[in-house]
């Protein structure tokens, strides 16, 4: 009896029809069986968001490539998750894989992240799962430098498993001249984004406000995502969902809460 | 001179009006100048989203009570609490309090819930905060239990502070007929929410699903959260947005991920 190839998942957070997912898509194919549940239109920014109070639809889409099946979804990248494992797959796959999002997921921006939702939420259900991100939010973001690095990190992972609760979480720097020096596991830096709003009128004279800002990286240590990013390096944080600070827990033992 | 009152920012996912925030407003009001920016409407579920296609809005409510301001936001809690520090206060708050949620944010919920991502958001802007929920989902819950222990760790965050990067996950036992037995320091229980579809028809023979599951203890610990809650116990939870899984780094470093 022939090993069957392994079952993988590919999701993202900009929707089933971005160039960074169909570049994801046609590097799995070489790895496995390959199901799509994505959504069907942007998701940036959603973080963790859920569908609680409406309706979640499902669409088959045209297979374009070797995958086995493509879906669309009108929810969020973790509402296609919980989907594909309930209603799309017959088994939890071996595998899943978000991405290759257009734009940085490395820092902090793991909390706002659609695409880091999607993987840790099938991380929550157990299944070994990497978030990819292209730190280039330009329209013709040039994914192909990635691709090795995707399969390469893929099969890893195939290979070795992720203990219960870690997630991988992959930026790639944005294409220079010079090719990727290599990937570093390192950690997430303290970084913020430091908000400006656009306070603007409309034409009925009420003001409103758009939500920009800019990266601050607060972190000087240089086993950052950010340090390996900026040396030309793949940054791979592995990241868990158990959120606890166990170190402060003997501390808050010293308040006075009981009393 | 006088110490000024501390300022101190609520905020929630349930929306402005809800009985929730109101009971907290009502305490805050107790020991310092309030300051209230929360959701127009629930938001419930909405994880850390942020709104980066649309526009926002603000507008000034009617102070029910001693607060300073209370100003509704047609974005999510993030939005709130990064239009709040921005575009609201002079300068940053000494305290910011999320809740009281209306439903319980123990465990993995707190991946998903607004209500903890304007905690967390405040704690990325290195404000000391908390999350206040209870863990009863009726229209009538009962708050009235909670708010001499809301009160009361509020105090001894003003006083001692949160390190950079720490904030508090806090949940109340739904009432029972006995009172609360005190508040237990603990760490977050690994458990899962477990996914039913509820598939149905439109009238126009389309299928769509909602979301609905059930809660997952998976596990057994005497440490975590869960334990201390059924044990009829307020739970407090020290929470972190570094998500690294630092235990992993070393073990990733051994892959053959550069050869």
């Amino acid at each position: 009896m022939t090993k069957s190839k392994p079952k993988i998942l590919v999701t993202n957070d900009d929707g089933i029809t971005a160039r960074g997912i169909r570049t994801l898509i046609k590097e799995m194919c070489k790895l496995g069986d390959v199901y799509v549940v994505a959504p069907d239109k942007p998701q940036s920014g959603k973080g963790h968001a859920i569908t609680i109070d409406a309706i979640l639809e499902l669409k088959p889409q045209k297979v374009d490539g070797d995958a086995i099946k493509e879906i669309s979804c009108t929810g969020t990248p973790a509402d296609c998750v919980k989907l594909a494992i309930n209603e799309v797959l017959d088994t939890k796959p071996d595998l899943c894989v978000s991405g290759i999002n257009h734009g940085s997921n490395s820092s902090i921006s793991v909390i706002y992240s659609g695409t880091m939702s999607a993987a840790i939420e099938a991380g929550i259900e157990g299944i070994p799962s990497i978030g990819f991100s292209l730190c280039d939010y330009s329209k013709d973001a040039d994914f192909s430098a990635a691709k090795f690095y995707v399969r390469k990190i893929a099969k890893e992972v195939l290979q070795n498993g992720l203990p219960d609760g870690v997630v991988l979480n992959v930026n790639f720097p944005k294409i220079s001249k010079s090719p990727y020096k290599g990937i570093k596991v390192c950690r997430q830096a303290r970084a913020n984004w430091r908000e400006k709003f656009d306070k603007r009128v409309n034409p009925l004279g009420k003001e409103y406000f758009w939500l920009t800002g800019e990266f601050e990286n607060l972190d000087s240590g240089e086993d950052t995502d950010e340090y390996w990013l900026a040396q030309n390096y793949i940054s791979l944080v592995p990241i868990q969902f158990d959120l606890t600070a166990h170190h402060m827990i003997q501390k808050l033992n010293n308040w006075s809460l009981n009393e």
